[in-house]
């Protein structure tokens, strides 16, 4: 169960309502997050629930029967809308484009695609400083000081900043400079990383892992949101199977069954979801029409020259016809 | 190598054209199929296409660098179109639509949905009269006697026929009574089943196996075509993964990819792709804006009283809302 | 439930006995094997097992709550012990060896190989005759004539012969060459092959698919069982994953599983298991301390110039000495 | 290329070399760990060994054609083992056992799994402290004070203390306490923690990622070993697959396969490679056979009272049992 505190609620009020729920043989954890303070009741007993909706100090209460409970479309119905500042959005009913390369290289690559996502009006830039790599000895991306040149032009541009945190020591240090955190599929049940973004207050994307369920996503997203963020959103990006045709398999049928269980805004990832840079349009689209609320994919200008994920990353053109379908394809969706 | 010959060249200039073929230490086979003469070589040297190109006897020539040949798109540029006959068309450029029952069930039922279907000008009919199904103790299909009274209410009303053939000796005895033979995904690999498909003259669409490659998919097409049937059209009916959310993982990306691949049709089966009534709809429109020329799914007039299936098996209501959607995402695809 | 009945049951007392049973609510199948006749009933319902069991006629009744019936080891407790001849049993307690190639290729190959295997008292020859190939254009299998040549071969030297059937029309073909029908695993639930493998008095094993689940093939052996044939067998060949440092995925898993869930013998094919020569020889090993009643696998004077499966096959020294270390580890086994 | 240099090579020299290799076009990257100075090189090109070889300064080179390096067996034949002190190594030909809890739950447990393991002559205790739960509503261990309380009735005991850790922050923590850091299968790809735990003298096992290859497997070794750690050891503890009759599928094709491609020590961990009681012997024994160095698995005086994966876990009756047998089966697998 989930118990809505009113704001403000005296400590002594607070633990007569946590009291209350432990006579009823549920676990109680207590959540603040920066929109409001909840207690979560995890237990199978079957109770009245008007025992506990009439004592004093509580908002609101929810009976989930999902095991994850904040993150459940059954006691938040309406879609969570994430507020990046100056008019960029992303949520259900809108369509969030996210488009950069895998790697940031050089003060001159970003300058290049930041005028490209300017000029088809894009207002949030993908790219990786900290770059999880298979092998060592790959390029493992420029750290914290390509990140402070990136966000000084960015800034500069109005264009928004998601990149992705590895460990638990990177969130404050790139606090300053980015607006989304994103947790990478092989970190999507790295905990602990999980519990401190809980702490932040700036959005989380988190990737579906490697091969990680839909439930696990979901159970993840508890976590953050558990310890205190509600600003997250989730990334389909292609799970692992035995197909060698493609990179990942793009599961497309997660987008609507992760948009019915949560609240939270369901992001696309086409370009790990096939791996294939020819492939890369049809499969965004795809997912558009599946009804994920934003797309996230690789661009550069010299795909082949890409220090990492060339092969999977559409250059300018390309990258700027997939613009104008993603937003034809989005209209459509919306008035059918 | 696929080399088209000339119609009604003598068997003697044939017989000089494979012993060329065999010089070059290529293994022939002869495939003769309704449209036409082929020999296909098989083999991996170097050779000067011009040797054999100049002989008598030869309208084409090509060399094909996949393993499967007479469907690749490397050789045959020009999608393959399928003509059931009374203007209905499977082809690249054209959206067939094919609904029905997972299971035809009694003429009242068969009745009920050909008026659907004419309701909605859908002009083709799936209904299974076999049911392969995983415990020899399940409703195992109405059998011959079911297609015939299928048979006859349909011929009445205009719509054509595709129901699966599950071993040899069904090939004839529905002959008669079918439009489009279709091979099911416990099938696939059936190649004795196949081999035979091959003689026949009704068009055949064959399911990607419940695990299969998409290679291997392509390769029981290759078995059809090779064995004399042209009239091919291949079926994404999602695999199997580990997630269990959904009965299978709608794999997304093999439409693009199958359709770069091959010159066949490729229809989308939402249905099985994705096994949940409430996301057959999503998952459909999804496949149509990814590429697919054609889309197959199950309603019934009341789901769950259907034999099998029912849990993925759209209503009536549901289905004519799909119907249009489709139509809608279609025209869209084809101006973008 | 299974209720087996007396010999030589009046057809008016089963059809009183399958009257009471249906009015429970259960649904009835007659089924008559080598051994005896059973009536199934499928159905839900609590009801009390004296109600019947007092009725005249019947020998014994069993609950089975496993949705296979006749292949449960719920009812019969005893393993199925199967009977070649001459003195050739497969059978829990025992270790069965069966060994050949992939594929028959000439009568110089069959004496080279039955010579091995007299040489080291293995008594059961595998090989294919007829060969599912993904290709339509590699090497098929010498076909009967092939299977008359290596009969007249191995009959001589007391070898008992398995070999694959893919196909209803040569079960019947094939029966006076063979001691084991196989059914592949492309063919696992092509159950027209397994309705009519239950209608012969010869033994089968069934492969498990491609990416069948434990239950399908248990499925798919109730098929066969429920037709009349109890002489069975089923075989662990590796299951297909993502990892691709092997051909298949051994899942030595289900051979403790199966070996609960059914009276039938298990049999490990580690050849395919693995698909790399080299480490035939610890996953065969490791079949067998897992409880498997038996191993198949391939061998070959010269593998590498096998007409198939080379990079899988053991040459006559490794296949000595695996059969050597086979037999210590099974008599360690069963001393624990 | 993998360059051994002499020890105490003055820095100008070891400059020297690293320019040489960089005129290859290879890239360098130096390596010190606790048994020596290494340079790797990354390249492709063809060149003459005998260039670099004679350098001064330099013990050995080898080419190693696989992509990671340190860790393959292609340049170190000899099997690295592991000494824990006290007599206890983790090797090749020898049979490492570690028993114990999923968590450590209490005083009273340790000390009761303790006795257990002396009583057998285990050495080494396994247990978790920091626990990787799906949900954050789970118990997630007991911490470092946990810990602490565990080793000190270790140490008395003789005992090796084997655990999880999860993050960064916690190497420190918990260095004193334990004998071998344990990276999960969620952390597999954690490259941080990876990196970190190079920098350790302590050794490390690194599970397989959950649904992880045994290439990546083998580059997360390379990240451990190449940050400064050859203290290195692998477990085999199942995969993920479409199969649901076991939690995961024991990979037994695993352990013969990484035993040739690394000189590391592979455990298998029958408990996680199939999730049920009592299966976890014949699976256990089969891993044995296949060539594992080590078993690890859990055991509890109650399981079904255990905290975490109780279903898993053998009581000490069974693990008794099993400790004698997986001996006999290994000394058998000498003797073959």
């Amino acid at each position: 169960m989930i118990i809505q505190l009113q704001t403000g609620l005296p400590e002594e009020k607070k633990q007569r309502i946590i009291e209350k729920v432990n006579t009823l043989k549920y676990k109680t954890t207590e959540v603040t997050t920066q929109k409001g303070d909840y207690i979560i009741g995890i237990g199978k007993n079957e109770f009245d629930i008007r025992e506990i909706g009439q004592m004093q100090g509580i908002s609101d209460i929810h009976i989930v029967s999902d095991d994850y409970k904040l993150v459940s479309r059954k006691w938040k119905v309406n879609p969570t809308s994430i507020d990046l500042g100056d008019g960029v959005f992303i949520s259900e009913g809108d369509m969030a484009i996210m488009a950069g390369p895998c790697s940031i290289e050089s003060e001159e690559q970003i300058n290049k695609i930041i005028e490209h996502l300017k000029a088809n009006d894009v207002r949030i830039m993908r790219g990786g400083v900290y770059k999880p790599r298979s092998s060592p000895y790959s390029f493992r991306g420029l750290g914290i000081e390509g990140l402070k040149k990136w966000y000084t032009a960015a800034r500069e541009a109005g264009i928004k900043i998601i990149t992705e945190v590895m460990q638990v020591s990177q969130i404050e240090e790139m606090y300053d400079y980015i607006d989304v955190y994103q947790v990478g599929a092989r970190n999507t049940q790295n905990f602990n990383l999980l519990d401190e973004l809980g702490k932040v207050d700036k959005p989380v994307l988190i990737k579906r892992g490697i091969s990680g369920t839909i439930d696990e996503l979901l159970y993840s997203a508890e976590y953050v949101f558990s310890a205190g963020n509600e600003n997250l959103m989730l990334c389909e990006r292609g799970i692992r199977t035995y197909e060698r045709a493609s990179r990942n398999t793009m599961d497309i049928n997660a987008i609507p069954i992760i948009k019915e269980k949560t609240h939270l805004p369901v992001i696309a990832d086409p370009s790990h979801g096939i791996g294939i840079r020819d492939y890369v349009e049809p499969v965004a689209l795809a997912c558009v029409m599946a009804g994920a609320d934003g797309v996230i994919y690789e661009t550069h200008e010299k795909p082949n020259e890409a220090f990492s994920d060339g092969q999977q990353t559409l250059n300018f053109r390309d990258s700027e016809k997939l613009i104008n379908k993603i937003r034809k394809v989005f209209e459509l969706r919306e008035s059918l």
